[in-house]
């Protein structure tokens, strides 16, 4: 890991080492992706059944998973992983559960009543990557919150063979279908349905480079589907002092490069000896780890900032804006209110990101990529939509009708003027 | 208008009778703004002024305007001017206020602290279009919201000559900085900043194809910026039964069509009654108005469809999902557990669209085009984003390790595990 004393570089230095490498989505993506959806567009299940064989070298019996079959991974799955996923589920219910908004009533002036009300959406699609190992915790953190916000239809997409764990989840949370479906393929599925797979609102889930391709494509499409948030390469910033625990942070640090070569994992700290310690600590941490080789190439474009001041720390991250940040430092509390872009903050040392990632409560969705400026940590909004409803009465229209005529005057909407003085006229001849 | 019976169509009829008009944007206006943009990333304030002479016709002394500029149009506008933008303002003010969301925290197990806090997005850029009259009410319904959410910086685009009612509104929302831009170049200028002109983290309003085609651009660069919702052109639905008073229906599908010749204004009547008086009164109402060609245009592609229940009505609206639903039948309230997907909803006679627009304190920008299934009425939110927060005791983190190393292990993150297990380790040595 590189390291950087923030006060020595100039303010184009600083802005260049905080960069994050550019997206290069070859255009041979594009274009790839543009004919998969294509062809499912055209060709509903039966391009399905033929992309799954090419892409998953599998042709599925079925596309979708059978209630039976789900039943049945469930019941073969050991008791320690369903009580570990019972435990998750049950955490990340609760925090869910708190974010339900009750409706809300202003009377803004005496008959004049607006409100703010949430509804579900109505159907939604969650896709679940494959690869060396499933991701049940992906599972949950989609499927807890679309069945507390009440979802109508909830559908799930995933490559074959589908783990029991996944399939245990689904179950879990009440996940109405589930497809024998990845890739570029499974996104344009559920963006457009076919005669097996419902067609959804929004498209929620990680993925490749390819899912990622198709999920900008369906979402630039009006008749295709909503999506959750931009794709990035997932990252976590620590700021730590000298009271921290070098041990500590190294796992953090390299819990967080295990997950792909593009990772990014940056100590910004106020103690150059904490950043030696953790040098060495992450050197023999690393020696014990499976995914050597990937924690490697991540930690090679990975940085350690030397701060002069926690405030200085601070405003360090609150520029860099880090999907995960990790407070290791007297009072991590105190920090907090300072605190502004971040996907999800860990306070304190035995706060470690992993509880996050799988079972604290929080959800494991989060903004990256500096995408934490405006967007938000995913949660129970994102499968709702609020609308607002206003009532007015006789007296409420009467008494707001010069400041709605003046503004229509104003504005040239001869109609919009209209629409309250043909009311008011007419309430002042009933009279 | 056309007049359909919803019964008498097949599916698919139903289906296409209620099908948006594709919105097609020509390969040339693509073309037009990437020139735009990059004119003004490469050129800065140089390009702002040129392509300001160029599209707007005048070339400001200054791109932004001054303070005093703004005090002295605030001082030339009339009272009454003045006094119905300061009633819209309280309105808006008070609704949106409501919005804000106290911070949330959960202890989802002993000793596991889950929050969920909001922060406000730090710089935002207001969109204000031009065209043949200001609009004021546009300055309100993002200006309020962005002061409430305690956005750090705000900035406006308008335009040039901005009218007084733009800057009077401009300085009672307390923004930051108002700039003579419009167009492509306005939007660019924002994403990427110039000389002038701050950079902005999120783009809001309204415009036109260029506008639009500007916002979408930038906001698939993820070094440009977000924008608040993809655009569409504006319409209504009314439902109505026989009790409802056609002067009322026809004026309110009138003060859509006024708006362009794109609008969309759609009736649904359990009244075939009813659906007659309207298309007289539409007649009537239509001779006097200043923008009658442009309602007539859009007229010409709007509709009337008689429902054979109100449940039928419901499920039509819900099939569409207007941007904005007016109800006026016996017991509108009734329905509305029963509406899913609109942007704002009208409850019953005395509350016209324009009471929305303008000054009943719920904001006028809506998802529109279908969004609806998806997106929300812009507020508070929208200013905002939400970050988690946890923070875990001793114990917590003891208690909650043998689920997370469950889970680690079985999607083989080792250091996932390791970031865990180092910790219980020094706990359980320290005894």
């Amino acid at each position: 890991m590189r390291t950087v004393t923030w006060e020595s570089l100039s303010a184009e230095q600083q802005n260049a080492v905080l960069q994050r490498p550019a997206i290069t989505e070859g255009a041979n993506i594009t274009a790839a992706v543009t004919a998969v959806v294509e062809s499912v567009k055209t060709e509903g299940d039966k391009a399905l059944l033929d992309l799954t064989e090419k892409f998953d070298g599998v042709r599925p019996e079925s596309i979708r998973v059978s209630n039976e079959e789900i039943d049945a991974a469930a019941a073969r799955l050991p008791e320690k992983m369903k009580a570990a996923l019972n435990q998750a589920y049950k955490n990340i219910g609760a925090f869910h559960q708190a974010q339900k908004l009750p409706p809300l009533t202003v009377e803004t002036q005496p008959g004049v009543v607006c409100e703010l009300v949430t509804r579900a959406i109505n159907t939604v699609g969650l896709y679940i990557p494959g690869g060396s190992a499933p991701l049940p915790s992906t599972v949950l953190m989609l499927g807890v919150p679309a069945q507390i916000a009440g979802c109508n239809k909830v559908v799930l997409c995933s490559p074959p063979p589908i783990a029991d764990e996944i399939l245990y989840v689904a179950k879990l949370c009440n996940i109405d279908e589930v497809y024998n479906l990845g890739g570029g393929q499974a996104i344009a599925a559920m963006a457009y349905g076919t005669e097996t797979v419902v067609k959804v609102d929004k498209i929620f889930g990680p993925g490749n480079a390819y899912v990622t391709e198709a999920k900008r494509q369906v979402s630039n499409d009006f008749r295709g589907a909503g999506i959750d948030m931009p794709a990035g390469p997932s990252e976590v910033m620590v700021i730590a002092d000298e009271t921290a625990d070098a041990d500590f942070v190294a796992a953090d640090l390299l819990s967080q490069a295990e997950h792909g070569p593009d990772s990014q994992s940056i100590l910004v700290t106020t103690s150059v000896l904490l950043a030696d310690k953790v040098t060495d600590a992450i050197q023999r941490q690393l020696a014990e780890l499976s995914r050597k080789e990937i924690a490697e190439q991540a930690l090679a474009s990975s940085l350690i900032v030397i701060a002069e001041s926690l405030t200085q720390a601070v405003a360090i991250s609150n520029f860099y804006g880090p999907e995960h940040l990790i407070v290791q430092t007297r009072n991590p509390r105190e920090l907090l209110p300072l605190l502004d872009n971040a996907g999800s903050i860990f306070l304190g040392d035995w706060s470690p990101e992993s509880a996050g990632d799988y079972a604290s409560g929080t959800n494991h969705v989060l903004p990256t990529y500096g995408y934490t400026r405006t967007y938000s940590s995913l949660g129970l909004a994102d499968f709702s939509k609020r609308m607002t409803v206003q009532e007015l009465t006789q007296d409420g229209l009467k008494t707001l009708a010069p400041t709605v005529v003046t503004m229509a005057e104003a504005e040239g909407l001869d109609a919009h003027k209209r629409a309250v003085t043909i009311r008011v006229e007419k309430l002042l001849a009933a009279k």
